[in-house]
């Protein structure tokens, strides 16, 4: 397996536009279409969110039947909270791509991002439609304006790709930025194979995955409206991927998207792994870590790189998992500040201050009550998480 | 009923001394008494996390017992997550009060608030318990020194009585300040009347009051540590209140001090009221409003002045509350911004804009499904809370 820095086009048979469209208030890149050139097997994974986007009621429905030859997404705009006239744009959206690309509607997705609350621009899509589909490529060119075109908030692109020996590659982009208040459009990732991968086999394998990336950042702890995660696998290459392989690049490329959108969370000064040991569970490990990473008191104090351990402990407790007092074990960037509930002495606390002040820290909980553990990657909350949320507008 | 501006010392027969014991590193007052000079019935409530602090611990069952003199409060320090050690300290703490007044140890009560995680210094607690003792008084020099010993990130003391005209008087003092965030040791509150009241009615009617008072602020969403609420009675006016009206005066003073909490709410620029109607029942309607109330994204387009109502639709799907999207209508500062799934259009969002300038705010959001109703009172999300909690050092 070698790693890529490519996105959906390292992988054959993958066509990708990224153009301006107009939707994004502020200027830019702001749609994307993406077809294989042939038929291809299709997977999604949807936000929990009650209010699911318009887009999402039309993709979950479109992935689950497992043929999907592409994708369009707008960024500036998520189509959320829109009701029927949401609905009809989005159904509207895919159907004006399936056209200009000349695929059956029905396996056209759709996906957008952006302000909740607005209608989308339906003359300006349809433009932007016809322009993607005019200048589809699968040059690298292509291939890294198409995953600029997703971003709102994000800083940076986010894409990997790996290739594996046998002779198929899987690759993907991802935007998503708001690490601590995932509770807006936060998330869309789009992955590409030329695996031979029938659509039974791909759901599973994504939704596995995605379970072991995108679900262990703070992202669906609290679900957006329109959180979305999709693979095509078109066949190009032939080859269909040995036992567990396929399985295996999955969850490596969704690994590596789902730390790039932590490390550009929103005004993120920290890239932190919540590693929680000794829980009574996987289950209750995993609660005790996403509690630890959503707690806004530890994400300010790891902002100022203050070894607050009580403020983890009482995350811990918050969050109702199971735990032993007198064997809790919390340490903060490798130092350890409570061990079987005795304190530690000023000095470590000044040097685990110290150890504090990388942008990649750690923090380790050790419930002391099982063998269940977990990992949870977040960001600090830092001024800038609020400047850039005080006023957002795409 | 009069409202007054005293606190703890507006009922007959108490006294109180607010001292400087050196607990807090910054500083500063940190360590109050407060007695009643005749036997007098108590009542409380307390965190509900289970981590609850060592005073939590020792107060908790005294309380319950229907008899106390007096509490010892320190800020500075929470005394929680401190195990055998922690407990026996705020056992020694409310013993050496309990002695230097003159009382049964077991009618004194204990409270602490401050940084979790660290060991009272004991000799100073047993130094600054002699030094208030020496000075017990009931002035208003006393009560307002008092409401002002008790704070942390506090910018200003917080008390409220009532004087009713059958002649009994009811008075407290609260600290709190740490609105978006409690999960640390964040509000006390202390109040006090010469009214007589057993125990057995006192209990319940402090529990309505706080029902509808601390826990309708965004404080025991996510239970602190420490967060208690006491309440003594001395009878030394000799009245015994009618019916309903001890009940009238704990919740409306508790209603005045936890109002005062929210005004105060670290780096606070707005004062807001999240109004839910429509709601399937009293508690969808809560948990809705609640969650609108402690959305990040929320409070951080408070901060702005950014009538962004797609955040608090979000916020409300994810609450898990019944609403229907055909019927929800959404207000931000009396600006309807979704009317029966209709989105308002460009002018009325720059109408609310302008209109969310001012410090008191309000949300008002009908679910559109039934009959329940619930306001929840909070704060924004500044650059001053970052900035307060980045580096916690009381």
């Amino acid at each position: 397996m070698t790693e890529l820095e490519q996105g959906v086009c390292a992988a054959a048979g993958f066509r990708v536009a990224g153009v301006e469209a107009g939707i994004k208030r502020s200027g830019g890149l702001d749609l994307v279409l993406l077809v294989s050139d042939r038929p291809a097997t299709g997977a999604g994974t949807f936000t929990t969110h009650r209010a699911a986007a318009a887009p999402v009621q039309v993709s979950r429905p479109r992935a689950a039947a497992g043929l999907a030859r592409g994708v369009v997404v707008n960024a500036g705009c998520a189509n959320a909270v829109t009701g029927a006239r949401g609905l009809a744009d989005a159904t509207e959206m895919a159907a004006a791509a399936a056209a200009q690309v000349g695929v059956p509607a029905e396996e056209m997705l759709v996906c957008s991002t952006g302000k909740i609350g607005s209608y989308l621009p339906m003359d300006r899509v349809a433009k932007g439609i016809a322009e993607a589909a005019a200048g589809l490529g699968s040059s690298a060119a292509d291939d890294a304006q198409a995953a600029r075109a997703i971003l709102t908030t994000d800083t940076r692109p986010k894409r990997a790709a790996e290739r594996h020996e046998a002779g198929w590659t899987l690759g993907g982009m991802a935007k998503g930025a708001g690490m601590i208040a995932p509770n807006m459009a936060t998330m869309l990732a789009f992955l590409t194979t030329d695996a031979v991968v029938p659509a039974a086999r791909l759901q599973p394998a994504l939704a596995a995955a995605v379970d072991g990336s995108f679900n262990c950042i703070t992202v669906d702890g609290e679900p957006s409206t329109n959180d979305t995660v999709l693979v095509f696998a078109n066949g190009a290459s032939g080859v269909t991927p040995a036992d567990g392989a396929l399985e295996a690049a999955l969850r490596s490329v969704c690994g590596r998207l789902a730390a790039a959108i932590v490390a550009d969370g929103e005004g993120a000064t920290k890239f932190v792994t919540v590693h929680v040991t000794g829980a009574a569970n996987a289950a209750e490990a995993r609660l005790a870590a996403r509690t630890v990473a959503d707690s806004p008191l530890v994400k300010t104090a790891l902002f100022g790189c203050d070894a607050n351990w009580g403020r983890v402990a009482a995350a811990l407790g918050k969050s109702g998992a199971a735990w032993d007092l007198d064997a809790l074990r919390i340490a903060m960037a490798g130092v350890t500040l409570l061990d079987h509930g005795v304190i530690a002495p000023g000095e470590d606390v000044e040097a685990a201050n110290a150890a504090l002040r990388p942008r990649e820290v750690t923090i380790e909980c050790d419930l002391g009550v099982g063998q269940g553990s977990a990992s949870i990657l977040t960001s600090d909350l830092s001024l800038g998480y609020v400047e850039v949320n005080a006023e957002y507008e795409p």
